[in-house]
């Protein structure tokens, strides 16, 4: 068990500056955590002890009955080291501390006692200067975010609140499962290597995608990372790229970036993968989590339109990809799912007559071939084939056996593409608007996949 | 006025194998015709003469009575001769040919007959082996593709028909208007170098998105872009990157990509824009639309989030836009319209607390400056903002003064930044979901402006 367990698995949390008012922080906090369905004990604290949202609440943590698991304080920054050390005084086991007003703004001193409070009794403490942190599987949504999260097996570690708070909304929209999203804030005391480590022996966390911009403990970070991404893929947005990026950062964290070729080679060295925006790095991770890693070198596509074949041929050479020129038995196979002027050489082109039974065929051709280690498979719209049709026959046939392969698909068109694209995600068949995003996830999962073998064989 | 009105703005169409079998490419046409509203006359012909969809039809395109300005053909390949040829007779001024079969397939002689019929009484024709033709002043969608095309000013000529008929649909789903689809099939009479020279004088279009594997003549591509270029912008997607992708290219419409070197420099040296892929073209094309070029190379970020205007000014770097350190008088005039944490730099960090009235004053007091050539406005969603109001303060305040620079937004969030950014589009503010997208449209639109200003030193 992680000490952590108890700031994402609390079996009580108390909301220390919790408010009436709609319009503050300590109201969106109590608000959020019931409206995610969290089970355990909630119990605002205000100097006034006036109930909130029908909750009893205390003029002090000391008062509440019973234990306090995590703490989440959002009370004016010189008040907060006061706040922890009562924490301590009472017990509490973990801190995350909401309220802004201290590194980041110069007042370190004030961050320096509010740490040693901490310290002084053993609590660990996420902030301060954060927007929450959010647990899929305790349904804790102890941010000041958005309600609505959707859940699923990506943890996302942030250190932009705001971006963070975006993401939350984003993810949300694109129904991409998420099963954490912590913010980082300050990094007083937690760092990115600790939610590493943390995610590392989290069943729940598939993938983690963290953005930073600047590290604390490089060397920690990369060690943390070292021993993660051999267990799970590590996808990075570190921004501050440039040199008025990372002049930006300063001014926006305070983060010393740092040579940027240094974090780069950190990333290489440490298995992490580096994404250029977060819609790169989300459609990684979404894919990590949803499909094995491919089985081997050979990417077979499967097409009903030529010119995204030839496209996508384009897209997978250039990020290492290796299209493989078929067989004359495969070659033979596919022909049985085409018509005359059909092309049965890879990319496989199905042409604009094909309808659901000659992808169900194909790509089944495709799974059962233990030469093919990652399959691509995209739809142009036509006037005459039905684009949801076509997505079953898809995921049915990647349900009907148990696969090694990589899968990913990619939908071009209108309305009812948007349609078959949700039904593929819902049955874990990830699914891209363009195809050039379904072949950079897959590059990304290649690379991933080729550092492990080089690691394992060390 | 040009030979190709009559093609493009026909007073009537025959359409010669219109079909009463939904099924039939011959019904999708005629169906199409209709639902896209066209006016002119429109009059089937087959070889029963069944009325089609409530349509007097005839036997031949001969016995229409009136005159014909042009004929859409899709009858099977081996009639196509005499059919042009009967058109021919009866005084067709342009012809489409539907059909497939001809040279694709490897049938050259087929299709020079039907060329030398055509020429023979100078009728222009566009095909064989397209899907189409698409013009919106005209309402007529000449095609068998999607019945839905939301109309506006970016023409769109593709050499890939399945991809064309996808691009429909997915423009018509992100209200990515267009003037012109157009399907350039086996080019047998016009090429992509006639779409250019009709395009460059058709006020109705301001960009144009061309969709290329092989050109037929360099030489002339290379003339029309140059002529056209220094008018309206023309972003060009060319497949056919690497070897493979070209050899795929090879087998799907025969065209000999060539050394993809020397397109990129044919490209550069005309002035025309190369996307990487279609939802980068089609991003680019969007902007150029719906916004003056910049007017100079200062490029200022205003943003409600640190970490995103960090992430856009890498992306600006990168891609060749300059981020302009403000001087002193206007960041005292920023710093109204944040608080005392925000940051007057640029990027100006209006900070999470923005409101819209931060937002109307910090972009009302860019677009006033005149040493401001483009604005960036970002958007991250946050719990007490309201995204759809901010962005009706955004285009209220766009919409208050003349500008001459060039404005876009990317907002950042859930389903309310969604209906935020489809009413900036609307009102002709260019949005996209994630900054590099907005920073990628602007740069190729810095790239354009700077192709301009160096030929026009010439």
């Amino acid at each position: 068990m992680s000490e952590l367990d108890k700031m994402f698995c609390p079996k009580s949390v108390a909301v220390i500056g919790a408010s009436k008012n709609p319009k503050k922080i300590g109201y969106e906090l109590v608000s959020n955590i019931l409206a995610g369905g969290y089970e355990g004990g909630l119990y605002p604290v205000n100097p006034e002890g006036a109930d909130v949202m029908g909750l009893r609440s205390y003029t002090s943590v000391r008062l509440i009955p019973g234990e306090v698991d995590l703490a989440v304080i959002a009370v004016p920054a010189v008040y907060v080291p006061d706040v922890v050390e009562e924490c301590g005084q009472k017990g509490v086991r973990s801190l995350i501390v909401i309220s802004s007003g201290f590194k980041e703004v110069g007042n370190t001193d004030l961050e320096d006692r509010v740490l040693s409070a901490a310290r002084k009794y053993g609590m660990r403490m996420l902030g301060p200067n954060v927007f929450g942190l959010y647990y899929a599987p305790s349904r804790m949504n102890a941010t000041f975010g958005l309600s609505r999260v959707f859940p699923g097996s990506i943890a996302f570690v942030t250190q932009s609140g705001a971006l963070g708070v975006a993401m939350m909304g984003w993810t949300n929209l694109y129904h991409i499962g998420v099963s954490a999203v912590v913010s980082m804030g300050n990094k007083a005391d937690i760092e990115e290597a600790d939610m590493l480590d943390y995610f590392e022996d989290d069943d729940r966390t598939k993938a983690v995608l963290m953005y930073i911009e600047g590290a604390k403990d490089g060397r920690r970070l990369i060690d943390s990372l070292k021993r993660i991404t051999i267990k799970k893929p590590v996808v990075v947005l570190k921004s501050g790229r440039t040199e008025k990026g990372a002049s930006a950062a300063a001014s926006h964290t305070g983060s010393l970036a740092g040579s940027d070729q240094i974090y780069e080679a950190a990333f290489k060295q440490s298995g992490a993968l580096r994404a250029f925006d977060f819609v790169q790095a989300f459609d990684w991770a979404k894919l990590m989590t949803m499909q094995p890693p491919p089985s081997n070198e050979n990417c077979l596509i499967i097409t009903n339109g030529g010119g995204v074949g030839v496209m996508t041929t384009d897209a997978c050479e250039e990020s290492g990809i290796t299209i493989w020129p078929l067989p004359d038995d495969l070659q033979a196979g596919f022909k049985n799912f085409m018509p005359v002027f059909g092309n049965s050489r890879n990319p496989v082109d199905l042409t604009g007559q094909a309808y659901e039974d000659s992808y169900f065929g194909s790509v089944g051709l495709a799974m059962k071939d233990q030469r093919i280690g990652s399959i691509i498979v995209l739809y142009c719209q036509t006037a005459i084939t039905d684009p949801v049709a076509i997505a079953k026959s898809i995921a049915d046939v990647c349900e009907s056996q148990p696969c090694d392969k990589t899968v990913v698909t990619s939908f071009v068109g209108g309305p009812q593409c948007e349609e078959a694209m949700r039904k593929l995600d819902e049955r874990s068949v990830p699914t891209y608007p363009i195809p050039e995003r379904a072949v950079s996830a897959l590059a990304a999962y290649y690379r991933w996949q080729r550092y492990k073998q080089r690691v394992d064989k060390i």
